[in-house]
């Protein structure tokens, strides 16, 4: 298959594309460093310094002889995302050039709008850069499970028959997004459906939980070919950011009451569900939607997971809870099923104390990289708080932090 | 109250900004005249050549002595829009400020783009220039009807309660939009609604049924001031076609088996609705939907009225029934609820033959300017016919023909 990556630089871009070309597919990746771009600008740093696509596809290419193509371009600039799938034609779109933080969307005026025109932009040039060039290839978009939200009944795989006064339907599964990051997924997934319907797109849109680790089989082979891991308030996932704290000698900070739950993977199943839904694409006109996760956690039970390895390492870890900065519920019901990947063959990598011991030796071989001051939470979204949020947000409360 | 009409050159916005005046609220207007651009390049002309605001606004208070302030510029400028509404400190913003045409949206990757980033950006910037500086502000929402589609289940105002496996939650009524504008509507809908959870915004969204009409009790003063009334493929509602093709002496064309059934009104109820809506704001942080519209009919249905009552004035009316250009289901359920908009007191102007009769002799008054042309379906999206709507569309089929 000749896939091409979109966010090719991204924490799950990068090793995505390498996954794909240690299995002898054509490979090319698509990024214009936009996320490290406003991650600068948030005094975020990934814990392991990593170089530019050219140099690392380079060093990729040195150490297993496979080379990645590398556009360095904008995804926004339909022209040049347009002229690049014609002219490298892939089998499989692989979409992950979106504004990837929560937080972020959610400091500001600057910030969501950033992210409103980015993912949006994006994803309407993906579409219609397909159609025109190459209308059987396959979309895969990384959606998220934050676009359900935590309704109060179980949450199906992207659809939901509806009985209704005697009478019944199909419909994509009601969602509702807890930040405007999630936001833009709902209008992703919305739009593709209704391209799918409307011209006969082919899409996967996999709605992923929060993704933790740093190893994958190609990251493995040097160390400027880890993903970008981030460990900050604004672009660390929330077992990433735990394992950090805990290698730093800070108390594990859980927001609020700490019985939120969601569905979490390995980084290496992010990598087995996008290739096992590569190598099966739906037919032309269908919106096919995976839930992609393999295990739900409440943030207690994580930290008390992490907290458990990391005694047993000799780490001293605490916990502390802090007045929660979002607006979200705290103790919720939560069932979401998760059997289409299963099918198709996923082998889950789960979150076992081995694991979180392999990714805490990894990290404390990085910890002097370690900046303690990124990791308190800058950006605050309870409704409450939500007058002073708007006049507040207007200066770049991220940026100033 | 304060109302600002976005979109106020509009087919609705107009008489809305007049109505709202005449009844001894503060107007203002504003628009780009960018509806007039794209018609113009369509080929489409209103049946009545309107002036521009400032020469309408002058002339509606020459006549009544109510001044309507107007404001000319873009609402995807968030610059002017921002300032406008700080400098305006309106109590209700009316939102029609949208590219009002599904055939246009359809055309091809040009009036997709044009539709999209119009539509979604006006929308986002009515969102952030409230929340900066009118926060308690009630935006009024021209949504659509078509946002729901046509699904076999009974359509209600907006929420519905889903009960599944034996729990319970209410949703966003799910949506199934059947042409790239009523997808942006659909997308307007997700982002006001996260916007009045996360900010508290206070929104009202109105599910509106396709309009016909061009008499309202101000557009009656003087023909300079009647709504801007298109009767063309892209532009014009189908009601409003079948009148100047009765009028013109052509066939009624029916597309397809026209058993496609919609919710309508006058464009008179519109007004109502409107005013209704802004006189009952619902509390802050609440998205409140109504559908409106005053009944339901097929086209065929439709078709017929118009017949017969053209015939009754001797305009020897014919029938004529097209390939469906649009991919839509020619026979269908279709039970959508109206009642909130009745319970706060609306009162229905119906679709009478004297109605008809009524619209069809104004329309007979400006038979001279019908051009013939431009009423013939030029759009096509068909599924079975994508791919060569994709092909050519980029042409831009729709200016061409």
């Amino acid at each position: 298959m000749r896939v091409m990556v979109l966010g090719g630089d991204g924490y799950l871009g990068w090793p995505t594309a390498m996954a794909f070309r240690a299995r002898k597919h054509e490979v090319s990746v698509i990024d214009n460093y936009f996320r490290r771009t406003i991650a600068k600008q948030c005094d975020s740093d990934a814990l392991v310094p990593a170089p530019l696509l050219p140099e690392r596809a380079a060093l990729f290419e040195r150490i297993t002889g496979n080379a990645i193509e590398v556009f360095v371009g904008d995804c926004c600039n339909f022209d040049f995302l347009s002229r690049t799938v014609e002219a490298w034609s892939p089998d499989v779109v692989v979409h992950f050039a979106e504004q990837p933080s929560a937080p972020f969307s959610m400091a500001g005026y600057d910030e969501a709008r950033t992210t409103f025109a980015n993912n949006l932009t994006g994803t309407f040039n993906v579409i219609w850069s397909v159609l025109r060039h190459v209308p059987d290839c396959h979309i895969i978009k990384l959606g998220t499970m934050g676009e359900y939200g935590t309704p109060n009944i179980d949450i199906e795989e992207g659809w939901i028959e509806v009985e209704h006064k005697g009478r019944r339907d199909r419909f994509l599964y009601p969602r509702r997004p807890g930040s405007l990051y999630h936001a833009t997924k709902v209008l992703d997934t919305d739009l593709l459906w209704f391209y799918a319907r409307a011209y006969g797109l082919r899409v996967t849109d996999l709605m992923q939980g929060p993704v933790y680790g740093l190893s994958t089989d190609e990251a493995d082979l040097h160390q400027h070919l880890l993903p970008n891991f981030h460990y900050d308030d604004i672009f660390g996932t929330v077992i990433n950011r735990f394992l950090v704290q805990a290698v730093a000698g800070m108390p594990l900070t859980v927001y609020g009451k700490g019985g939120q739950t969601r569905g979490y993977l390995n980084i290496r199943d992010t990598l087995q569900c996008i290739a096992l839904a590569a190598a099966s694409p739906p037919p032309k006109g269908e919106l096919r939607i995976f839930n992609q996760f393999t295990e739900t956690f409440s943030i207690n039970e994580l930290a008390e997971r992490v907290r458990r390895v990391g005694n047993r390492l000799g780490l001293k870890v605490a916990i502390q809870h802090l007045d929660n900065p979002r607006e979200e519920l705290e103790e919720h019901y939560y069932n979401p099923a998760h059997r289409g990947l299963l099918e198709l063959g996923l082998e889950p990598n789960l979150l076992t104390e081995e694991v979180i011991e392999g990714m805490l030796t990894r990290i404390r071989f990085y910890r002097d990289r370690i900046v303690r001051r990124r990791i308190h939470p800058r950006v605050r979204w309870r409704i409450s708080e939500r007058r002073d949020a708007v006049d507040s947000y207007d200066g770049g409360a991220v940026r100033s932090a």
